[in-house]
């Protein structure tokens, strides 16, 4: 799946390696480990916190900060639109976002199976690089691991982040009362559906792309511009939109409702629902996120929104309500009414 | 290889779930994902700042951080001594301790693979509680995946963690100079060699034990005392002694004189070495630290040591010399000569 003439090898040409795969030696932590350190991964990820090579990394920070953890062990490890490790930057620099706070510095994580060819570990590599550059945040400690052939899958990976709070973020979710705004930042079940047609080897006029990205600019300019009026942010990425819905409804005790009109989503990816009878409320989002917020500034947010490529289409998607308390509600466009379960089990299994 | 009857399990009993092995639809973000969450793992590592249930965690800190990763890959995930859950809790805290900080907050991610069973996943998570508070960090973010049976090995654990510097702490191996001393906290060797023969089937009359341990109250008790007289921490995990003994001498330039009789290692372990044919040096240590201290507080350093009970053993190995830059040496009883080379590939895989 190693796309070889990827941008990124071109930018970040390949360096000569003494082996073609990874092997156990490379987890040993003796010469080869250190080979594969300094040849791949210390130079690629150069910076100044990172050169201080200790056993962690010393930071500055202030105040308060966010911190988050993700593990990635999304099947397949290349996918339109992205591969697992500029997801694995996103999907932590997103859930530092999310917290109202401005992505600072990432950790690194890999679990590497024996086997896996240099070629896709530095295309992974190079991801992570853009990747973070992209969002902003710098690699300043990491780790390496090797399993054995048939023990792990070519690669998973950790990302943790930290992250310092936005002076004027004041994300609450006992802030939310009836009568608030409910958000998304796009186009939603895209990110699920480019991998399950992927697997599923279903193709459309063109392939379905995850929209795997960074979401931190997006939201830190709402919250710079709105400040507390911005009351919760999620991204809803497994368990998809409906999950999200029901966990605030659970944790809020309030009523969601939703209007099925309003959900922004691209026909391709309707049509793959439809095709694979998913529905699109429990797919898994990526580059995605939902806000609540002050009804009084719905309009000038979505505004703001349409102007950033990211979130150019956000859209409003219904509201918080005083009535059937702890329940999410979607409205059909005829006006049936229906409850958002929250999924049971796996509809997409290692969708991240 | 559950030990039912662990004093973890009698102090912390399993609640009652309604699955006994862990299914993909744990990892989908759902219902059972969601169940899963709530009874075994929030109510099991309750805090305030977990229970805030965000995407994130928030959390206050001062000044300066350092901030360390580990994935625990270690296989079996049961051992003589331990398991994988307090390996990794101790891991990242020792790691932090090494940075000269205080370690205060870990994240908890876990790769689980379908079909481990719910008793063997509540032993690694009570086994994460109890380290975590032996410690004296709080657990306060996480993640759960699930990987399909084949594409993982029972349970995968990456911790990540943040200390606080101590205020007296200058640990900078650019401080290091000829004449400083090399301490070793205890018996080397014991963690790798209590899994090699775990693995080989290897018996003695008392079966040897890992050494995993916290060893942050004896760094920090140390620094608290010396200050910047402690130049540099170290604990040699992968690698061994060997691996820790190399890098100081490459990165820093100077040569390192170490004496073997002075090498504190068990009797069994010793002996287990010599039928399996391995070097002490080489093997992977966990409740282990070594430390370069100014000449003027060897003796000193060493007596406080041995007033803790993880810290018993400690000795002075030997020094830094103005010799054979960047090379380690170690010394025969009979007064030979040899240098310590950088082990090369993978002595014993998955060790940690």
């Amino acid at each position: 799946m190693t796309n070889k003439n990827s941008l990124t090898n071109l930018q970040c040409p390949m360096p000569q390696m003494d082996f073609d795969v990874i092997t156990m030696g490379h987890g040993g932590g003796g010469l080869l480990t250190n080979r594969l350190l300094d040849k791949a991964i210390f130079e690629l990820f150069d910076n100044p916190i990172l050169r201080q090579r200790h056993d962690g990394a010393w930071l500055n920070v202030q105040g308060q900060i966010a911190f988050t953890t993700d593990s990635f062990v999304i099947h397949p490890i290349f996918f339109p639109g992205g591969n697992i490790g500029e997801l694995a930057v996103n999907g932590t620099v997103n859930d530092i976002a999310m917290c109202g706070a401005i992505p600072k510095y990432i950790s690194v994580a890999l679990i590497l199976e024996e086997g896996l060819t240099m070629e896709e570990l530095w295309e992974v590599l190079v991801s992570i690089k853009m990747a973070a550059e992209k969002a902003g945040v710098a690699i300043v400690t990491g780790d390496t691991k090797v399993v054995e052939r048939g023990k792990g899958d070519k690669i998973f990976i950790n990302t943790t982040g930290i992250g310092e709070m936005h002076p004027k973020a004041a994300i609450n979710i006992n802030a939310i009362k009836p009568g608030d705004k409910i958000l998304v930042s796009g186009s939603i079940a895209t990110h699920g559906m480019a991998i399950m047609c992927n697997r599923e080897g279903i193709d459309f006029d063109h392939t379905l792309e995850s929209d795997t990205q960074p979401l931190n600019h997006a939201t830190l300019s709402l919250i710079e511009k709105f400040g507390d009026r911005i009351k919760l942010l999620r991204d809803p990425t497994r368990g998809g939109l409906a999950a999200t819905l029901n966990e605030v409804a659970r944790d809020r005790q309030l009523g969601i409702h939703i209007r099925q009109s309003a959900l922004p989503i691209e026909e391709d990816v309707n049509d793959a629902c439809e095709i694979l009878g998913l529905d699109p409320l429990y797919v898994a989002n990526e580059g995605l996120f939902t806000a609540f917020l002050d009804a009084s500034i719905a309009d000038e947010v979505v505004d703001s929104l349409h102007k950033l490529e990211e979130t150019a289409k956000a859209s409003i998607i219904g509201e918080v309500v005083d009535n059937h308390h702890g329940k999410a509600v979607i409205e059909s466009g005829v006006g049936g009414k229906r409850v958002i379960s929250m999924q049971v089990g796996e509809q997409l299994p290692r969708i991240c």
